[in-house]
């Protein structure tokens, strides 16, 4: 897929505008957020251009998948946080910013101030099976 | 790796306890979260016992990467949501509650009441170029 003129991302990957990169190979960068929710906030991008996860090429999305473990355990031992969060929002409803998908890694530390406003629900009696069903059937 | 006995999603995943499951194969498993943050809303775990995504291998966690782009196409289709988010938490510093590894796929719709008390910031002189470095020298 040909790189948006337009997407900030693309001109990363492509070295037009410059980054942080810690690894890289052929189909996707690491690199430092500048604008990081905490030290050592990392972005994860594919180099070629896409909205969003939905359209993303599954052997893409496999490579930058293999790649992640690797990427938590130098988070963790450059950052010594307590944890961290993989984050990706897909649409503007969802909290993406840049239209070109990337992955979150977010180091957390106890009293970071960081988290969510995120409650959670129960299903009304017999919607799960409802939600299933038609999970199933778009999966078939 | 085997089995954790007290972990209740290696019960799921051996058919201990019931779930509803919407794909799974001989590595991991999709079902529907029974405390949904929204309808719709889905976990993802390997079938094997491991902590976090630190210590998930780079086989399984790419199979599980290839598989995230037809299960968001699927979350979209059958909620009509506007948008979702990936999150996956290592650490209850992060989030995690259930010690087995988990990406949530969480549908979003406008005016939801989710998201986040999470602020960007900026690193100060010279010291994105520290961190850089150490992430550098942790994946030489």
């Amino acid at each position: 897929m040909p790189a948006d003129a337009d997407c900030v991302f693309c001109k990363i990957a492509s070295g037009q505008l410059p980054a942080s990169i810690v690894r890289q190979n052929q189909t996707w960068m690491a690199f430092l957020d500048i604008t990081p929710l905490s030290e050592g906030h990392l972005l994860v991008i594919p180099k070629d251009h896409y909205l969003t996860l939905s359209e993303l090429p599954d052997e893409v999305c496999g490579q930058i998948g293999s790649a992640l473990p690797t990427l938590g355990r130098a988070l963790i031992q450059v950052t010594g946080a307590d944890g961290f969060n993989l984050l990706q929002n897909n649409g503007p409803v969802a909290g993406q910013v840049v239209p070109h998908v990337h992955f979150h890694l977010i180091p957390r530390r106890h009293d970071d101030g960081l988290g969510y406003r995120w409650n959670a629900g129960k299903y009304a009696p017999g919607r799960e099976a409802d939600v299933i069903s038609a999970f199933r059937n778009a999966l078939a």
